[in-house]
């Protein structure tokens, strides 16, 4: 890579982009030295690229970061944060230098890794890498299938790109081949990847561990790839996006950069990644750049170079004229564009959730929770045009598609529109781009697969939750109770640690009505939901209507105890053990033992309620047993040291449900067993 | 596909084989038909290629499935259990026709998905999809690597193969690009895949959602490819056999073949993927493949061509002799190669520990636990040269490299052998290569990466849980106190959400004596391990010998109340906050509150202790208070309903992590607080 080491610096293509490139430079620099940590490597190598794609390719208004029409842009390699904020702050986003030079401080506004929601312009939340790119797939997705719905013939008022920066650690992840493996099968030509090859990565050269021909993997993808690009010949990158844009499948520009170019001495080795330069290495590169201007000044001219704001306005007005003549020829779907991109819900929603819920309460079947979900997403369907179903190869498994369902497939015409994603097998692929599709705005996304296998897409699902993405995760066979396919199928673990994800809602129905409510409440959520469901039938649970108003907050009583005296138990369930729960409390009246059933479908939404609330259900006091199908250490939070939880910490087997269930002791005898110990334990210890 | 649809029932070359691949069609088939559960379509598709493979090339032993030098054979789709429980039945391993009856069942030998140690013959334990490939990318590893440090001129004792089934589903999944990209990069020549490419996938015709070009992909990746091969010409794939042992590079061979093949009306369809075939249908397929005998009845004739017992001891014999001969000339390597594959310790193993701890308990150092870690590993590594290092790509930050490391590569002459593997950015690759290194016996592994990145690998944590393999997972920076990086790095919920996965003992030591006796534990267990280890120093904590013996049972007394009566509490921390707790108990005595200080670095460590020695180190009654960073709700099953938890229920941020510390209240005040309410609360609440 020696040949292009010194072109950007010296290159006679890039007197006006020089400076422009420096500015980017000296930014990262400077705050990485102030912040005493950062990773100035990536800012230094993709400075030219940054140039080439923002000043002279990427359409967006830095005074409205929320343009629908903007082009999306995904730092996938994240820790090149700098670079970023820098490109943020020089464009004409609302970022000023103090928060440069506050890089990585408690509550700046330029965090380690780039946060939606913190940085006005960051798209998405980026660091775990791969992820971004990911992303990044969801939102030309998305960008797609609303040109497909809301495009009329002269009004095209969806037209956007999506462009990645990826380095080789996104590269060498996994989930870069699930996301760009779809996004090659779905043609997705608005989608532009520049991959910063800079053959480094943090244990050293990348040769040793990573010899990939990458231009040929994607090429196997059906992507457009332009090999060997001078990633620091501002032309050269351009004409390579000039070339994207007519390529009709998704694109991969090859780079060839040095990490930390500009940086005399480090430049082009693993030292310059993820550490400060100091001092004396900072002071050579201001040399080596030519730019003598102090930490955070950056002078008039190249500060005016920069600035997108006019063009950006002016950019959005063309669009905002073009928006109203569409407007007054489609008036319905200009408002329901407009109310998609919002991301409120149809002003009948109240409405058609409460009939919902009427309905399913009348019918009172006695369904698998899957099915009830299957029943849910019919209804809501109707409702909700944004919903955009999937599953990760488990459709008839998963019961994710209902009638109206039209599965997304591309062919010669490139991608066709639809509401269903087949995600293929890849669950992390899957999760990380429905949180791009939900990011990206005018879709509620769900995607199932079976609980056991959240695992793959567990760093999705956290992400989800930092990002408050509004997306559903449709997890089935959500126990012991699938059976025969044994303990690698079985999930006992899975239930309570993603209850532990802070800002996750974990819902796990008991029957066909609580299934309604979860999907109810996880479409009117600001942030993600996983949907934990039964693969076997669960019976009906009668309610009346003050509990069907309960079931929101995650907590209730469902069966209260039959008198206020005497010996008495409370019986917390979710899901599949409701029923036992119920069972034991009918045994239990019969020895003398009042019962109370309390049914917790979301321990989250529980926490939610005000104290009150949680200790009307669950009275301090008196003793209680938690029942689930899986491991117990969960429940102490709600049951004490001195109450009982019947579940199950081992792995389980494989065998027909039935035989599961009564092996494991999963039944209303050991509910049974477990309240007598706790209330004779508690009859003991009176005084 | 139909052009081969017809091929194996009729193909003239198939005249020996094809009774062969039958045997193997009808009992899966009548297996499944028995469960009434199952999955035909993947045996009845890949019979051929199993009778090339297993008929004409695997060497094994099925009188000893523990013969070091045996092949290895992974079934990656294990779904397909059936084809593997067919062959070793008929080749002649335990496995009774009576288990193929109860295929399913309660504690049959033939559970859904194939479980190592369950099955003799079977290597490891599938259904995840991808991981299988991955297991056999560190067998073929650790067959290599075996081979160079044992063989000797003249002396081969380690040459053997490592063949892999892998479907769509395999390779559609990350994890197949993270292990083929490695098993490349490293020219793992002995690894052959045969890749079942029969276009189908659980929800249909794979073409909508997975159109790679995956030979292409595999060459992208330096390996040999071999294209359009007819999965039911035993003959061609015996051919692509022969051929990849001459490659000098890993193999892919692309078998087209035909779900379910021989079902006449269901072939070629995903209908026959994971359901049994119905009377009618498998009378249908009985008198398509010309099979009239009764379910589970072998003719004497085919039994005969199928049985390699006599092969097999003879080519073990012929291995004996060969041992025999190397162990007279090389008595040490020989034994110590018995030793390693019997994967015993040293005989001067305890001593060695002893002598660890002694030293670290002397040298009084404070120190992050990462770098402690690597000091351990340092002093570990001269007494046991089984240690396979290495990190995801973040070696410096792990710390996870030791003087005398050496880095395993390739060059033109193959790989090149070492102790350490730079894993690159592949977490779950790496993860699930570990535990097929583990499960090939000779090695016991280690890896690196953030706490955090344990998500990106939880499946294969998982199942080296279910495996019980001996392999030891790093995993530094694990908390807030990572600081600057921010909330996407910061683990919160990963201390508690692994401690929930059965048969995982997760270690979270508090100091450098902590973390060498947490290293030996990790040694000495047949399971896996986490350590989860600081980056930021933490300060020695002075121990007296019987408790730096009681380290090892995972909680114990770490210092004592000052006196028996008055106001007591217990204070129970891990890792970065015993010294919150120790310092909180010197601020409480101050106060007239008695505070216990319990360091408990592995919970579930303790939870294995008897009754008495848990009681004594929480006396039941005292009012408790742990202190994490992390999320509180685990901690509840040890302070119960009333006591106190100082933790982080939240994401963390981006800022230096003594601030984080701070804004997040996590210090000795506030565990004083804690304590103080929660004693006040005892008071008042006693008669």
């Amino acid at each position: 890579m020696s040949d292009v080491a010194d072109s950007a610096v010296t290159s006679s293509a890039a007197c006006e982009t020089r400076p422009m490139a420096n500015a980017l430079r000296m930014l990262a620099v400077d705050a990485v030295e102030a912040a005493k940590s950062g990773h100035p490597g990536m800012p230094l190598g993709m400075a030219e690229i940054a140039v080439a794609l923002w000043d002279r390719h990427l359409k967006h208004n830095p005074r409205n970061p929320a343009w629908p029409d903007r082009d999306r842009f995904v730092l996938s390699n994240g820790h090149g944060s700098m670079l970023l904020y820098a490109l943020l702050h020089l464009t004409g986003y609302d970022l000023p230098i103090d928060e440069i030079r506050r890089f990585r401080q408690w509550h700046s506004k330029t965090p380690g890794h780039p946060e939606v929601g913190v940085t006005p312009g960051v798209e998405t939340t980026t660091g775990p890498l791969g992820q971004g790119l990911a992303n990044a797939v969801g939102m030309a997705l998305a960008e797609a299938l609303l040109a497909r719905e809301f495009n009329r013939p002269a009004h095209t008022i969806v037209d956007h790109r999506t462009y990645v920066f990826a380095g080789d650690g996104c590269l060498m992840e996994g989930v870069s081949h699930e996301a760009a493996s779809l996004a090659g099968t779905l043609k997705l030509d608005k989608l532009t990847v520049l991959y910063d090859d800079n053959g480094i990565s943090i244990d050293g050269h990348v040769a040793q561990w990573f010899a990939d021909d990458t231009p040929a993997r994607f090429a196997a993808y059906g992507w457009h790839v332009v090999r060997d690009v001078d990633g620091h010949d501002v032309e050269a990158v351009d004409r390579a996006l000039r070339g994207a844009r007519a390529a009709g499948r998704p694109t991969l520009i090859c780079c060839r950069t040095v990490i930390g170019k500009g940086a005399p001495s480090k430049a082009g080795t693993h030292d310059v990644h993820g550490a400060p330069l100091g001092a004396a290495e900072v002071a050579a590169t201001r040399q080596a750049l030519d730019w003598p201007y102090p930490p955070f000044s950056i002078p008039d001219d190249i500060r005016a170079s920069w600035d997108a704001q006019e063009r950006g306005e002016a950019a959005e007005a063309d669009w905002s004229r073009r928006f109203a003549a569409y407007r007054r020829h489609y008036p319905h779907e200009a408002a329901e564009f407009a109310r998609r991109m919002e991301g409120t819900l149809p002003a009948h929603w109240r409405d058609a959730v409460q009939a919902m819920l009427r309905d399913a309460n009348g019918a009172a079947q006695s369904l698998a929770t899957r099915k009830a979900s299957q029943q849910a997403i019919a209804v809501l369907a109707r409702v909700l045009p944004e919903l955009l179903g999937g599953s990760a190869d488990l459709t008839g498994s998963n019961l994710t598609d209902w009638p109206a369902a039209q599965a997304i497939h591309a062919d010669d015409g490139g991608l066709q529109g639809g509401n269903y994603l087949h995600y293929g097998v890849r669950e992390f692929g899957m999760s990380a781009v429905m949180n791009g599709v939900a990011l990206h705005r005018g879709h509620i996304p769900f995607g199932g697969t079976f609980l056991t296998f959240s695992d793959y897409a567990r760093n999705a699902l956290r992400m989800a939750a930092l990002m408050k993405t509004r997306a559903v995760f449709v997890f089935t066979h959500d126990s012991i109770g699938l059976g025969e396919d044994g303990p690698t199928h079985q999930p006992v673990e899975h239930a309570a640690s993603l209850r532990l994800i802070p800002g996750l809602d974990v819902w796990r129905p008991c029957d066909t009505v609580e299934t309604a409510r979860a999907w109810a409440s996880a479409v009117e959520r600001e942030g993600p939901t996983c949907l934990l469901l039964s693969r076997q039938t669960l019976p009906f649970v009668a309610r009346d209507d003050a509990q069907i108003d309960a079931i929101e907050r995650g907590g209730y009583v469902l069966r209260d105890w039959p008198r206020a005296e005497g010996e008495r138990v409370v019986l917390i369930a979710t899901g599949s053990e409701v029923a036992l729960a119920l069972e034991a409390a009918t045994l239990l009246a019969e020895a003398g033992v009042a019962a109370r059933v309390v049914s917790m479908p979301c321990t989250s939404a529980f926490e939610r309620q005000p104290p009150a609330w949680r200790d009307a259900v669950l009275p301090p006091g008196v003793p209680r047993v938690a029942v689930e199908a899986g491991v117990r250490a969960f429940w102490r939070q709600y049951v004490g040291l001195e109450g009982g939880v019947v579940g199950i910490d081992r792995f389980g087997e494989s065998a027909p449900a039935a035989a599961l269930f009564e092996h494991f002791q999963l039944n209303a005898n050991a509910v049974v067993q477990e309240a007598r110990r706790v209330t004779r334990h508690i009859t003991r210890r009176a005084p």
